[in-house]
């Protein structure tokens, strides 16, 4: 069977893997400091000469800022599964400096006191290491095979640790080229050392500010008040009532489009051994707020939010003024799941707010952006396929996770091109991404090409 | 009877009234600004020369900053009332000074299409016109009748425009000295042109700022909202829950000690011909706060109040910050009238927050001042006769008023020196004290004289 020649012949060039991934890591490719914007395009060209010796059909393409790498394999042929693959070649910067142990772009190897290893470089997992897994492994498919079991375009960008600027603009003008069945994004962590993962829930977000005006002036509370209408009083009940007394949300329609996971994913999720006190702990809290029937995990994967991020009203500086303010400003988003709409809920909150208002009382509003969650369908075929792979390779059933932290790029593929995205990475907590000492664990690394074979190999159906 | 002979001396001598008072005026007593201390010094000089020629023993008594002058006059005998009267000499800075349409220190009478005169200069009447209404009413009084009616003290200060920082330790080192049975302060306003007023209420306040705290740090509101505790919602709960739906506050005992205006007030009130509706709607506003049960002016003279005059928590700046923020902060101050004690009330609002919090949640307190209402009894003698001695002056009903913006020196003469305050002025509304172009009618200045003659006559009893 050829998937288990791919895997002996990634076992045993394990070495070479890792000195090619070295060659990489050397490349200081940081993308906010202009004075390696020349790294940058040398990162690129490195990428697309790679790509081209294991037989894509790669072109370095300009963008405003670094370039994108493009690499096409169309060689399975018409009726094989077209993915596509994203990483990015660029680095965070690595100041300050002097807390490196070892110099960030001259990678090497540590062993640790239980015998593991780690690659140790900027770069190491966030992106360079995650994107060679797949890199490598499919030029240990096409070594043994002689092809890949299906079409892949590999998308690698060279501006994602500064805002990828130049992402959506690329999509939007290559739209056709770049749109396939599904994307695979390798930029995530693993659920733990030894319990792969998959992210296929990403809550969307609705921002929202709101400034509530009485009086055209800022008012003496001595000679005014009790009889003019203070905003932050407004404010704050309307702000107050926004969740009930269960923690639900109390804005009609919040709750439409919500998906209720399914039964084997919440067994998924209940054997995944998370301490949702100990998570909380960890930040200071000795309890969960919010819906008092979900879990933790639940609440922060599976579950819309109302939360008010900001408020500023009258005067908060130091001291004391009797003022009785002209206006009073929150910000408030929602995190939205499933099938939420941001369009509805910004319209349900704007009306809540203006039938709040008293007499002498008008609001205004300014929007901060809106999208809807990214969920990949329970029942998609490709993540089943996928979740098998990882599973036979890791020797345990795979985590199909949700993500806080929004990563944008996964709403572009649903949003711009049209597919889903299985976001699969072998990155661990303490990876110290963006830190000093930045690691990628070398399990991580050769596990991670292992799992790329056999996701091919199921993808390819 | 003396007193006719006496107001005709005021009339009489109008003219030497004025030339005294512009004597006054034309010495640059500008507190704030050290570069005229010698003429603050002159003021005061002037001031305790004047008192000594009617026949106050009158001494200059050295403070940190500007001079005290205090006169006392006691030949009216052990068997008289004994009376403090305050007044201050230092006026405000004159700046823009190219918006003044007279010299600001070169006095002069202004008569205006309808006849009427006004007296222009800085401090014409606040408050070297309003304090030599009530020394040039002595000076007639003694020229005429020899002597004045009873005992009285004159108490004048050269820092009132600059904060007052001398004022109450000179009273807690002078307390015997100056405690007297009432005090009279003109400083303040007549209700309009034709009607005089004593200010007899002046609320309390009580200021409090807390903090409340979740998480140890800010916290990503995706990776974490939805199961942190966010300090914004408790603080707004917390708030939205210090009134109910008829504008009353919540906090248990708030009321106690709030002693309701008597019949006869209520109805010198409702024939000020105050409109509430205007009130409000020259601040931009169409409708009243507060207490559904209450006129606009019951409210704000006469109804202790809790308002927000802060609240700041998480990301207020531009643009929008996904941030589940460590706390929330609100400054809340409250109103007082009658007997309420800030003491307790200060402890019932920290008992309601405390017993508020959420587990999770915690809470700061900082203490911002407090002091009780100032009120003189409804029933004083005091009060009644220097009502009755205005309204026979001035041919219309004395209002009996309150004060929303805090005048500390009448709260220091009841808390230090253990004596209630008539606070009886002549000044108007557009008198434009603190700005360019500041006026007296000379009405004020001639009938305040006059006014003063007749309650130092009433009170003499």
């Amino acid at each position: 069977m050829s998937l288990s020649a791919v895997l002996t012949r990634i076992d045993a060039d394990l070495q070479s893997s890792l000195d090619r991934l070295f060659d990489l890591l050397r490349i200081p490719s940081i993308s906010a400091d202009p004075a390696y914007k020349a790294d940058c395009a040398r990162a690129a060209d490195w990428l697309a000469a790679e790509l081209t010796g294991i037989g894509f059909d790669t072109t370095v393409r300009p963008t405003p800022g670094h370039p994108m790498v493009v690499g096409h394999y169309t060689k399975a042929g018409p009726d094989k599964p077209h993915v596509l693959f994203y990483g990015h070649y660029d680095v965070q910067p690595v100041d300050p400096l002097e807390l490196w142990d070892t110099p960030p772009f001259e990678p090497s190897i540590a062993t640790m006191p239980n015998g593991t290893k780690r690659i140790l470089a900027r770069g190491a997992e966030d992106d360079k290491g995650q994107m060679m897994t797949f890199v490598e492994a499919c030029r240990a498919y096409v070594a043994v095979t002689g092809a890949l079991p299906l079409n892949v375009t590999i998308l690698a960008e060279g501006e994602e640790e500064s805002g990828s600027p130049s992402l959506v603009p690329f999509l939007e003008a290559n739209k056709a080229e770049l749109s396939k069945q599904v994307a695979m994004i390798c930029d995530t962590d693993m659920w733990n050392r030894d319990t792969p993962a998959i992210a296929c829930m990403l809550r969307g977000l609705v921002g929202e500010e709101f400034t509530i005006s009485c009086a055209d002036r800022d008012l003496h509370s001595g000679m005014f008040g009790g009889a003019a209408l203070n905003p932050i009083h407004v404010l704050t009940k309307i702000l107050a009532g926004l969740h009930d007394e269960t923690g639900k949300v109390t804005l009609p329609g919040f709750y439409d489009g919500v998906i209720d996971i399914p039964a084997d994913l919440r067994a998924n999720w209940d054997n995944l051994g998370f301490d949702g006190a100990a998570f909380l702990k960890d930040v200071g809290l000795t309890a969960p707020a919010g819906e008092v029937d979900r879990t933790v995990l639940e609440k922060i994967w599976a579950r819309p939010t109302c939360e008010v991020n900001g408020i500023v009203g009258g005067y908060a500086g130091d001291g004391f003024k009797t003022v009785l303010p002209a206006k009073a400003t929150a910000k408030v988003s929602f995190r939205l799941v499933g099938k939420q709409d941001p369009v509805k809920l910004r319209a349900a909150l704007r009306k809540y707010v203006k039938d709040s208002l008293p007499p002498s009382a008008s609001v205004t509003f300014h929007e901060h952006g809106g999208s809807p969650a990214v969920q990949l369908p329970f029942d998609s075929r490709e993540l089943a396929a996928a979740r098998a792979a990882l599973t036979e390779e890791w020797g345990k059933p795979a985590a199909i996770t949700g993500s806080g932290g929004s990563i944008p790029i996964a709403g572009y593929f649903r949003h711009i091109l049209g597919m889903d995205a299985l976001m699969i990475g072998f990155g661990l907590p303490d990876d110290r991404i963006h830190s000093p000492n930045e690691k990628y664990e070398l399990q991580s690394f050769h596990k991670g090409m292992r799992s790329w074979a056999r996701i091919l190999t199921a993808l390819a159906g």
